[in-house]
Parts: structure tokens; C-alpha cells; sequence
């Protein structure tokens, strides 16, 4: 699950803009759809070839073209060469392993961040590189596969949103990423409530199917944190950003993603505390249940020593023991073992030994 | 208890300007109050419309406007229009589940930390967001519910206290968060008080129980500086902030804020430790004396395995066992055992084992 | 002991320059002395009232004007209208529990810092509040009670020291920081005496009491460090004025302030990790003692079992048990006994079990 | 195998430009190669004296002259001399052991990394020193042996790439860094997929052959991290440098160079973590299965112990003991031996002992 | 060993210009020697007054004037006065117990660091303070005693290397820091051999011994840390400085001091975790053997334990027990006996518990 970035023997040494699908493909045909905007018109539609996009280039309107599959290269050279981008930006496009990451250049502005989804029938989070290109008046988005968690930014386009529809591709930028963050969010929230539900459970009762869990939890959280953490930086960077394509009014929204994502953080820290707590609880349970075994069955056993040892003696075969002969004795030794066993129990009970 | 920030599903990608309120209902009703002052004049009242308090703006008077509950859209929508505020102001006040922040626009600063305030009746923390929007002449506080912590502030008012009545809306600000951190303190310290109290208590016998209360007071603790902690960065900001709308002559006390909430994050960061010795100092206990159980039973046990061995030879029906015959062999027998027994107590005493 | 910042619920809400004494009473009439020097003069004097003081304001000599006592908010009245400093000084002056630290005024720096002294009777460290005012003629120090460690500085300017007696405040100011440092490394190195005899003994032999011995180290050392380590900050903060208070030719013996308790503070640090590790020690040495112990006393049972159990056997009542009738069989099973224990042990032996 | 750096006694006090090889000698001869080229041209050839190399300094290609084995002073005086070098940066050049570093001067950059190679044969990873010396036409390299990894960048120059052939010695310089840290993350990568291996061997059993394996991933990991660590100084350091030897165009590459530095640090941070955990996990198998064995053992014998004891009590050899002489005292007494034993294991199964 | 700075009462409130003399003193006669040199010219003689060297101050030759034992006041008087430092650098000078740190006056540089040196015979390590005065034409050391590891920068300044005779007093510093980091590293160095010789021993077996061993080992290494770790401070304020007193040339050179001394700090660092490590390796080896030991003792006593009771069962005196007539029957129990003990020893074998 973790997707640590490997290399391959054959990759090492690649020329950096070498265009080298890396990762896992996730679709069969590259798909481009196009929504562009302004304050009074909309246009939605899928295309066939990347010169359609390219044409938008140089209006006035904002354009949102999207992308999903990033493992034909072919494509990838039209982008470059039509919008003008260095090859490298396609390049760290395709390698979808990659570290989230956000570079200025002369034209553009590319970032890319984890994105994740919820997978709802699995219950499986889905890990998606999610990369964009952020141009004048074009905001290109590279997804691995088809379906995303954009639609809701789709809905306040089409429903004419002040705000989304006068803005340009900084907002738009900012619409997308806000929405990466609240999964983010929502993603650490239903695994805290796994967790927290466990909390009530733990403190009543360990068996080791709780240590599943919570080594269980301890990876999903670690899983979701190495993929949430470097977001930070990139969101810092856009908010940090002195490039002209970001407007100052933007400047506000985009404090707000640094808010989130630390949001995101600090809440994904502190359950990563509670779980080392509720590991802590776990092995103090066990170890208590196991002590309090051990030593009821100790004292079980110490209480028995001495009276086993008094019928060893009388079971000697001596010929002389007077206390043989006495008709009572075998009732006195058997009140006598039960007297024993009681000032022994009163005596550990009074130490507070059970 | 913990109040994590989450989302719901149809939250993602709304608009961050979208008037929601998230959090718990607290209040049927929003309650608008005024209190306006100048060094001579004081006005207090309860008001129906924003409207009424949109009046004071222009004023040269300070007056500040409390609104009790903010999950009214509709007010918050004619606050924003009214005062000419940024509508993402409004959203953040609504959003009661936001991390505390900072944030200066042209005409106001806008600034959120977490209440807490102790209930007398149930012993219990009630935590409460409050939202400040600092402007030249009103300062704009939002609470989530009626009743709160700031009596001694309208008390000070009241009393016509020379420097609050001559000060602006910053020195407002300032008395305001001062009460909010010293309940930080007061809290923290009634904490504090069951802690070192435990510490007198544990030294001299540990059971299950004070495991107990030492998870409880290491919860609640860690509740309080989750809620605390972020409030450094925002006093922090207050007092670097170079916005005209703090005054030079504020600027001292807005230090001493920073001061009182490095103190408190301080002591709540001893009373982390407290926690952790007291901790280790429950286990050491404990497993000290499992271990003085065990090895007393051990002992003890010991002891009698050579003399139950010894009568179990004497027990052997062998036709010829010499011993056997002579008259005092029973009693010799018994007191070996006695002196065996004896011999190995005081090995055990002189190798200081028990 | 560890006198941790508390608010009282009537203190909540108080004017910041609400002139409240904090803290413990120490002394029942407040002394003020006055040492007025240049070159060549010098005039010690105890005074009755502020005003007299306040005449030396604007002489060239430099006058050192001592209070002893903190807790009357008259005396502290006239301080603040005599001088003409803000009153929110004097109302830190009078909480004697707050954190170390330090403000610069238009016309004087204000500094706190924790005084420690060792009560040679008691053996204990008393802990003081000292608050220092410097302003171009005057230094003001407040203590909270009588009896003092400056008494060598004092002894300096009487002896007609050169330095001390041709430089302003400043230096004053340094002399007696220097001397509050000094006696923070003298206490550190006393406990450290006792920790390091404690080195010694620990690897001889681990009692009880030696856990108590380490904790209780642990805990003044604790108490040292919270009250030194924000010490460092005044120090920082005095070497790096811009103040024109501070001249030049002072400035060197300022960073030497800052040596010194970075020296102070790293020596506790090394006190701490030399505790740490005799806590870990005492826990091996403890740990492997009972495992000593434990070991030794199962090898002991576990030799006798195979003795108890041929015993048992010989002791059953098999009509047809042939061993039981040959003359030597007692004397052969015994025999046999004593070789198998002996087995036993060389087995053990070789083992390297004991 | 961890080369940590060491002294010879009479290394101290030498000049620091005394040319003294440090290090294993690990050829015999120094091998010396040319690849000259520029646009259309390209020329590669081995040479006999470093005079021919220095020829090239003046002319306007690029020249990548690269040196096998670095133990010959006198090649190095001569380099030093030819190219106008500080002689201390030979005397770098020379201390293979020394630490990853990068430092400019006024004609020239210096940097030198640790060279990581997978021995394909033994498994083993080899480490080598690589030092770079950056002059405007000739990328100078030195290596401790021949063999090294750079084959697929003389490819790339070979094949006439247009990027590399077109560029100066700055992008050659990154091209073979960018290979240097491919083969950082591919050996990673390796040792990687061994632990991730070793993940889902762990948590079905523990055995003492994997403790040994954690701990020798652990070193591994360690030697890996020791050596890769200080690297991306150097890497921050090229990216940061204002030197006119590195042009504008190439920035962009350089940053690459710490985007894939920083993300092998933290799979090597995150391999840690997983490690840490193993360890964890293994231990905590390894109590686990101990305390099951003696829990069994223990209640097994308890089980036996008051049975015994009722043996004992018939063995005694008390004339008037009635139940000896009933006629199915015997069976009775087996009967409830049976009784007792089965409840006490329902006891024990009903309190989940087992 | 440790040397921890510590206070006398009679020390507190001392002018910080008092010559007071701090440490063990280790020598009976202060000895003055001085090294005066250029390109051509060589002086190199013992002298009797300071006086002597004063001369020296205004040559254009450089002079390098050391001096061991720094206990006589008057000596360093003389120094003061005649070369005009100020006099809280001698101050410092004789203060042997401070912190290592580095100082710009007016008219020189004043540094000091511990010096290690290797006593040969008793492989012990001696620390001594050295204080450094750079002036522009003479270069004043200070040693606690006589005989040092300077000789070989002695030895190539009289062999005329270039460098050293064409440089001034800021190379001539640099060289002799060169040789005390480089005896840092050294000594580091002979320490970390033998911790590397127990990692190859601990594996093998683990003995209370090696515990004693690793104990002292981390006292070592952690002495040497406390006094390596601050020089780096120093190293690092001399290559930072812009006194004039540094010629540009001579900066390349500090940075290599600086780089040497990181690399010691990072090896001690390694030798340090390495030691932790082997801790936990002999815990983890300790423990291990002894729950083997417990293992295979309960084991063997539980394998006793039915054999003991059966033996119980018929060693009971009831009238009618039908097996005890049988003639074969004794034989049978054993024969039972026997089976009863394979078929245990098989089961626990089965499951892996020996």
C-alpha cells in the first residue's frame, strides 16, 4: 500500500525530460474534457486532441482542461510544445510517485499533490497523483484515472457561483485544492472515529485482535500522514508565491489552504498520540491480567505446600511416631491443615495480596 | 470531549465564502448587544437589528458589538454587507470547529481562540469559539452562546476605569483576551491542583485506580493544550502585527498576553511531565510489589521442597531402611527439617533476599 | 515547592495595571536603601519614604535604589508617578510568581529574573523574585524580602573598585545579574556534588532508598531548570538591546552573561542525563538482582523434583516391587539420588545457568 | 564496513594542502578519460598525461575529463598547477573519507559525494568517493577506482541527446549527480523491499533469525543513511550557489536534484519507522509467546496440586482413618480428583485464563 | 573526570576583571616562548619577561608567543598592559573551567577550546584549556602546562613550508586548531575502535561485564562530546567573522576547520547510537537467556509433576485398591510413567516451546 518511490535499474541515468510513465497504470485511454467560462457564458465538452485545448490559450475566458490518464506520452509532447512548457514539467507529470512538489516558471506555475478518495464499497482509501499547471488563462489538471472528487467545484461553475465564475485560474486552483483538503480531512476524520470508537473499547477489556487494530490503524495513519504532510509546503509555497498569475484577492484563499492542510495535521498528530496511548493501555492490560493470573495461581499453590508437607510426614514409615496411634489424630491433621490454610488466606488477604 | 475538526461528505467543495455553520447548536436565538463608550459616556443595550449596530461605525466613540450565537446566516450576511467585511470573515466565524488564527484585511483584523470556562456545577470545561473582527471604532465579538467570561471587562467599563474608557477598540481586544488566557490559567491550575495532589498520594500506595485518574487527568490535560496552544500563535501575531489599527501605546500589553500564554502553555507543559513521572512511578510501584509477592512465595515454597523431599524417603517402603527402627528417628527427622528450615531462612535473610 | 503560576477566580479580568501583590508575604515593612557613587563619592543610606530617592533622578552620580518588599502598592504608586514609568512595570514588579523577562520602555529597560539563595541552615533553596529598573541614573531593584547575595557587589563599590565606580547602571546592572548567575551555578554544582556521590554508590549496590534519593534530585533539579532556563531569555535579550541605556563598553560583559548561564543551563542538562542514567541503572541492577534470586531459587526446586518423585515411587504399595526387597536398595536409591543432583548442578554449571 | 573517519597519529599537525591519500588504495594505476564535445562533435579518448587535458580548458566545448584513482600526488600537483586550483582542493580530493561537501571558489566549484554502487555478484553495496571540480569548459571527476555508474550519461552524450550536447558543464554536472542520487534510491530500494518482505513474515511468527535480520537491515540502513544524509547539503548548496558556472536554465534541474535527495532521505526515514516497529512487534510476539507457555505450564500444574495433596492425605499412615476402609473409598477418592480437576479448568476457561 | 564548572562561595560577585585563577594547577613556572618568523628570517627562543615579547608587537614578522601555566596574575597583568587587551580576557584566560567561546575586541580576536591530548602511557585522555589571542602581528596562546601537540606545527614553520612562513597570525591560528580537532577526531577515533570491537563480541555472548564496559564507554564518549560540541560554536564564529584580523585567503581554511569538526561531532554522534544499540542488544540477550533458563526449567518440572501424582495415587493405604495386586502392575505404572513423559516431551516439542 505504502508506494515508496523506487527506481528501476533501466530508469537511472534518464535524461530528467525523458517523458517515462512511472507508476501503476490506471487507464486505457487518455480522456480530455474541457469546461470554459466567464462571468456570463459556460462551455463543457470533451475532445478529442490536445489542439482544441490549445486554442483557448489567448482568451479572455478561463479554461479548465482536464486530463485523465497521464501514461501517454504523446500527448504529453503536444502539451509541451503547444502551451510552450519546459519538457520537465510533463515529465514530473508522468511520474506519478513522485513527491508532491510546487515549481515557478517563466510562464507557469506546476504543483503537484497526493489526492485521495474515499472508495466507498471497499471502504479503501484510493491514492491519486494529482498534478496542475496553472497558466493565465488555462488551468490544466492531470488525474490518473477517470473519476475525481471535482465534481462539486463542476456544480458551482454550472450553477454560476459569483465569485468561481469572475475569478481567474488562481481561484480555480484554489477551488481544487481546497476540495483535496477537505478529503483530507474527511479521510483522518472517519479513520478518528475508528479509533475513538476503540478508546471506549480498550479500557474495558484487551484481547489481541486489539493489537491488530490499532498496528492496523497505526499504518493507515502513517499511510495517510506520508502522503498529507509534504502537501503542506506546496500549499505554503502557493501562498508564499510572489508570481504575478496569483491575484492579491486570491492571496486570502490561499492562507485559508495553509489553515486547512495544518488543520489536517495537527488532527492526524493527535490521533497518532492517542493510538501510542491506547498501546500503552493495551500492554499495561495485558500485562496486569497476566500478573493478577499468575499470582492468584502462585498463592493457589503456596497454600497447598505446607499441608502436602504434613501428610508427607505422617506417611513416613517410622516405627515410633507417637501421634499415629491417637484415635483423633487424622481429624486434628485435617483441622489443623484447614486452620493452616485459612491463616495463610487471611494473611495474604490482609497484605492485600489478591 | 475532543472536538476534532470534520467534515461531512457534502461539505467538500463548498464555497469557502458559503455562510455554513458548523458545529454544535448551542442557542435558539442570535442575542445582539451594545455597549458604547467614550471617556465620558456610556451606552449598554440589547439591540433587534444589525442595523442599529452599524450606526456606531462612523462614530468616534468605541463600541462594542456582541452577537451570542453564529448560526445565523442571515445576520451574518447583513454584518458582512453592513460593515463592508470580506464574506470569508463570516464563514470562518461560523465554522466553530476552525483551528484559532489571525488574519488582517484592509479594514479590519479578524482573530479566533478557543474559550474555556469552568462550570461550577459539573466540574466540567465547557469550551466555546470565540471570533473577534477589530475596526477603528467597533469591535465585533461572536460567541457561541449566551453567558460569558467577560463581566470583569464590562465591570471595568462600567466603573469608568480611566485607561479602558480613554483607549481605543485595540485596548478593548486586549482586556478581552486577557480574561480568555487567564481562564487558560485558572483552568490549567485547577488541573494542576488534583495532579500534585495524586503526586502526595502516590508515593505511598498505588492502586488500579490511580491509574485511572492518571489517564483521566493525562485526557484532559492533553484537551486543554490542543485548545491552548494555537492561541500562542495568535497573541504572537497580535503583537507583531503592524496594522494601524493597534495603537504604539497598546503594543506593551499586547507583549504581556504573549507572556501570560507562554506561562500558560508553560505550566501545562509541567504538569505534562508531572503526568509522565507519576506514570512511571505507578508502574515502578506496581511491579515492585508483584515482585515482592512473587519472590515471597517463591521463598516460602522453597523452604519446604528439601523437607517435603526428606519425608518423602522416609516414606518409601524398602524392607530395610535402618533408620526407621530406632526409637527417636521420627523426632531426629523433625528436627533436621526444623534446622534445615532455619538454615535456609537465614541464607535467604544474609543475601538480603526479602 | 514548584510554585506554578495560578489565577484566582477574583483575579480573572483584572486592569493590567491593577497595582496586585502575587505571591507569598514575605517581609512586614518594606525597606528602601539608597547607594549613590561616582569616582570619587560614595553615600549609603537606609531612606523612609520614595521621594528622597527620587531626587537622585537627575544627578550624574548613579544611585542604586534597593526595595525590599513588594507587596505595597502605595510605595509602588509614588515608584511609578516619581519616575514617570508606566504603571503596568510596577504591577509586574508586584507579581512576584510570574516568568522571567524583559521590556524596553522609552525610558527605562525593565528586567525580572528568579533569585536563587541557598539557606545554609536548612540546606533548602530559597527562591525570590528580583525585579530590576534601569533608567539612565538610577537603578531600581526590588526584592521580595530583606537579606540579599549582593552583598559583594556592595563590598565592590565601597573598596572603590575602578570599573564599578566609573561606569553607569549598565554595568551595575550586569554586576548584580552576574551574581544572580553565580548563584545558580553554585546551586546546580551542590546538587551536582550529591548526584555524582550518588554515581559512586549506585554500582555498588541498588536499595529502595536510592529510588528516593533519585527522585527527589530529579525534582530539584526540575525545580532549578524551570526557574534558570527562561533566564537565558532576559540575558539574550539585555546582550542584544539597542537601548541607548546600555553603553557599549558594556556590552562584552553581557555576552559574558549569556556564557555564563548557557554554562549554568548546559550543566544542569548534564545532571539531568547523569539521573537519567542512574535511574537506569538502579532498574538493571534491581531487575537483575531479582532475576538472580528467582533463578537460583527454581534451580533449587527443580533438583529436587526428580528426588521427590523416585521417593514417591519406592513409596507406593505394589505388592510386587522387587527393588523394595534387596538389602542395599534404600542405600542404592540414595546413592542414586545424590548422583543425579549432582548431575543436575554440573549441568546447569556448564550451562553457565548460575 | 561503516568507514567512519579516523586519524593516523601522524596525520596530525600536516598542512592542509599536503597531498596525502586517505582512504583504501584501491588501484593501481590512475586511469585518465576525455569526452570532448559540443554540438556536432564529440571525441573520446583515454590519455596518457594530464597535459593533454588541460588543452582543452581554453576551448569552447565542453570537456568532461574524468580520473580513476586518486592516490597518485603527482598527478594531482600537476592538475593543480595545469588548471590553476587551490592545492587544497586536491588535498580534498584525495581524503576519500572525508565528509560530502561543496565549496566555491573564485575559478572553480568543489563538491564531493559518497558514490553508492550495487555489487550485482555479492549483494553488497559498494561506496566510493566522488569528487567534482566545476570550471566554465571542463568538468573534471574524479573516482577511488575504475567502473563506475555514469555509463548511461556517456550514452546520452554518445546518442547526441539535445539537452546535454547543447549545455555546459553545469548540466553535465547534474546529470551525473541526478545518477548518483538514482542509485541512492535504488539501493534504498533494495534494502526496502527486503524489510517490506520481512513485514508479512513477522506477524505470523517471531524467531530469533529475525531479530538478527532487523538488525542487520538496521545497520545497513544506517550505513546507507550516514552516507546519503550529508549529500543533500551539497545538493542544497549547488541549487543555492549565485556561481556565473552555473547558468540560468540549469537552476531548474538543480532543484530537481533536491526534490529526489530529499525524497530518498525520507524513504530511508521511513524504512527507520518500519524497522522500529518490527522490532516492536517482534518483542512484543516473542513476551507474548513466552507468557502463553508459562501461563499453560503454571495452570497445569495447579491443576495437579491439591490432587496430590488428597494423595497424600490417604498415604498418611494414621491407624483410625475411616474412609480406608469403606470398599469404594478408592474409587471415590478418583472420582473426585476427576471432579476437582474439571472444575478448576472451568474455572480457570470461564475466566478466560487459557 | 567530568569537570563540571563549578562555583567556590568566596567566587560569587567577584568584578568580572578579577585575575582569578579557576582549575587544578598544573605547573610550577609559567614558561614565555616565542616563535618569531617571516618568508626568510627564523627566531626561536625561551625568554623571562613579557616584555621580551611585547617587542615583537609592532614587527611586520609574525610572532607566535606561548605561554603554559596561566596561574600567575602578574604575568597576565603584564600581558594586558603591554599589548592593551582589555582585561576580562585574561580574565577569561585564567579561568580554565569556562565554556570554549570566541570573542572580537577592538584590537583581537579571543578564543578558547578544550585541547585533548592522548597520555600514552596510562591510555587516559587529558583535557586542557587553551586560549588563543589573535593580534595582527602576534599570536599569544595560553596552555595550562607545559608539553603540548603543537610540535608539528612548530616543526613546519622551522622546515619553511610556504604557506605557514608566508601567511600571517590568522593562519598560523588556523593550524593550530587544525591539530587540536584534528586530535578530536583522533581520540574519538581510539574510543570508537573499541566500541566497534564490542559490537563484534556482544553478539556472541553477553555478560555482566560487557555491561560494565558499555557503561564506561558512553561516560567516555560522553565527556568527550561535552567538551568537542562547543568548539564547534568557536570554529564556526571564526569562519563567520569579518574582523579585519582574517585575511580572505586564510577563510577557505576555516571552513575546512569547520567541516572537520562537524565530522568529528557526527562520528562521536555514530559511536553514540552504535553504543545505545549494543545496550539494547545485551538487555535483549539477558533476558532472552533467561527466559530460556525459565523456559526449560518449568518445563522439566512440569514433565514431574502427573508422574509424582500417579506415584501418590498408589502410595495411598486404602484396604481395597485392585491394581496393587496384580503382579505386573508396578511395571505397568512405570512403563505409563515413562509414555506419559515422551508423549509431554513431544507435545511441547511440537509446539516449538524448547
Amino acid at each position: 500500500m505504502a508506494r515508496f518511490v523506487r527506481k528501476q535499474k533501466n530508469e537511472i541515468g534518464l535524461s530528467p525530460e525523458a517523458l517515462l510513465f512511472r507508476g501503476v497504470k490506471r487507464t486505457d485511454k487518455t480522456l480530455l474534457r474541457i469546461i470554459n467560462f466567464d462571468a456570463e457564458n459556460l462551455q463543457e465538452k470533451e475532445i478529442k486532441t490536445v489542439k482544441e485545448a490549445i486554442e483557448f490559450q489567448n482568451s479572455d475566458s478561463v479554461t479548465w482542461f482536464n486530463i485523465d490518464g497521464v501514461d501517454n506520452p504523446e500527448i504529453m509532447k503536444e502539451i509541451a510544445s503547444g502551451f510552450g512548457f519546459e519538457k520537465i514539467i510533463l515529465s514530473d507529470v508522468m511520474d506519478t510517485l513522485s513527491r508532491p512538489k510546487i515549481t515557478e516558471y517563466s510562464n507557469c506555475i506546476f504543483l503537484s499533490v497526493k489526492m485521495l478518495k474515499e472508495d466507498e464499497e471497499s471502504d479503501n482509501v484510493a491514492i491519486e497523483n494529482l498534478s496542475l499547471i496553472i497558466t493565465p488563462s488555462v488551468l490544466i489538471s492531470f488525474q490518473e484515472k477517470k473519476g475525481d472528487v471535482f465534481e462539486p467545484v463542476r456544480d458551482r461553475i454550472r450553477r454560476q457561483t459569483k465569485r468561481i465564475r469572475n475569478s481567474g485560474t488562481d481561484y480555480l486552483t484554489y477551488a481544487l485544492l481546497d476540495v483535496v483538503i477537505d478529503n483530507y480531512i474527511y479521510i483522518i476524520g472517519r479513520l478518528g472515529e475508528k479509533i475513538e470508537e476503540l478508546d471506549n473499547r480498550i479500557v474495558q477489556v484487551s484481547d489481541k485482535q486489539m493489537l491488530d487494530e490499532i498496528n492496523t490503524y497505526k499504518r493507515e495513519l502513517n499511510f495517510l500522514r506520508k502522503n498529507i504532510k509534504p502537501a503542506k509546503e506546496v500549499m505554503l509555497g502557493l501562498a508564499k508565491t510572489e508570481s504575478e498569475l496569483i491575484q492579491d484577492s486570491t492571496e486570502v484563499f490561499l492562507k485559508e489552504l495553509v489553515d486547512n492542510i495544518t488543520q489536517a495535521n495537527e488532527s492526524s498528530d493527535s490521533y497518532r498520540e492517542i493510538l501510542s496511548d491506547q498501546l500503552t493501555i493495551y500492554h499495561t492490560n495485558i500485562s496486569s491480567k497476566l500478573n493478577d493470573i499468575m499470582k492468584f495461581l502462585t498463592i493457589f499453590s503456596v497454600i497447598f505446600i505446607p499441608l502436602t508437607f504434613i501428610a508427607g510426614v505422617y506417611g513416613t514409615n517410622f516405627e515410633y511416631i507417637p501421634e499415629l496411634h491417637y484415635k483423633y489424630s487424622y481429624f486434628i491433621m485435617l483441622a489443623a491443615m484447614l486452620i493452616i490454610a485459612i491463616v495463610m488466606l487471611l494473611y495474604f488477604k490482609r497484605k492485600k495480596w489478591f
